[in-house]
């Protein structure tokens, strides 16, 4: 850890604890404590050699969150987190993101019904892009219709689609 | 695709390959022509449904760039491009990414030898994420040494680190 981000984080992450004390029982963690555990594992015995708190650092702004498939391992998608789509997340179990396009919370799969449920969850080092290991509930993360948003692919010198149509945009986001 | 978007493109697409007629012997494309393939994949009679050429939108600003283990299929960090940094990871077939704290063009592996070897690319449906499927030289994405950035992990409740430590970084980045 560089010098001087320590502090701050833990102040971050403490401030965040404190404005979140009403975790619904449907909440993704048992308890507050268990949260608290989440935030600060160092000091709660779990094995994390790292002072670092488990906590994004929104401060940076709109972060990266990756979303990949718990069982292929596909990347499915990208979208971005703030501050209220991570706690949502944490709290729900399933994924929130902030929608740049149209400039709000975004419930995965509200319209579709094909939401991510957290398998796990991952920060990088410098806790400025996230990770979300999923079970992406109807086999689709993309609007399209297609397993992955990535399905356009160079190999070898060659295009190729690669990831299959599993349902019909059309008939899904009806107009 | 959205109306109107599919023009701009091809236009953006024509503008790169025009600007990049000198693509070197050792390029990731065997040609200039196979790079117009690659651009324009749906003229030249590869299996693409789309219109949509094979080219990130570098007019977004930078672009993230997720980093997968072409084997394990391990996310192992993610960096961002700019249209430079494409450029010069097709040319190479290794990864440049732009550095956004040092705000340079940046050859990953180029001070530790941890380079990354492209094994395919893919672009998501707006075409304003990447990803690269990469071998890993020396088995280590992170600059902490350890083989994935995204190091920590929060899974049932408890937070674990799920990355192994493959080199010191001490030893790697020399000062």
């Amino acid at each position: 850890m560089r010098s001087g981000q320590s502090e701050n984080r833990i102040c971050f992450a403490h401030t965040v604890f404190l404005t979140h004390k009403s975790i619904p029982a449907s909440c993704f963690f048992a308890s507050p404590a268990s949260y608290f555990d989440f935030l600060y594992p160092n000091l709660c015995g779990t094995p994390m050699a790292q002072t670092l708190p488990f906590a994004p650092d929104f401060s940076k702004g709109l972060l990266p969150a990756i979303v990949q498939d718990a069982k292929t391992l596909d990347v499915l998608m990208l979208a971005y987190m703030n501050e209220e789509a991570w706690q949502k997340t944490l709290a729900s179990g399933e994924a929130h993101y902030f929608s740049r396009s149209r400039n709000k919370l975004w419930h995965k799969g509200e319209t579709s019904g094909n939401v991510q449920k957290i398998v796990a969850l991952r920060i990088d080092c410098d806790s400025d892009s996230i990770l979300l290991l999923v079970e992406q509930v109807g086999g689709a993360a993309c609007h399209t219709g297609r397993r992955s948003c990535f399905y356009r692919e160079m190999k070898d010198g060659a295009i190729r689609l690669c990831s299959p149509q599993i349902f019909d945009p059309e008939a899904v986001y009806k107009r």
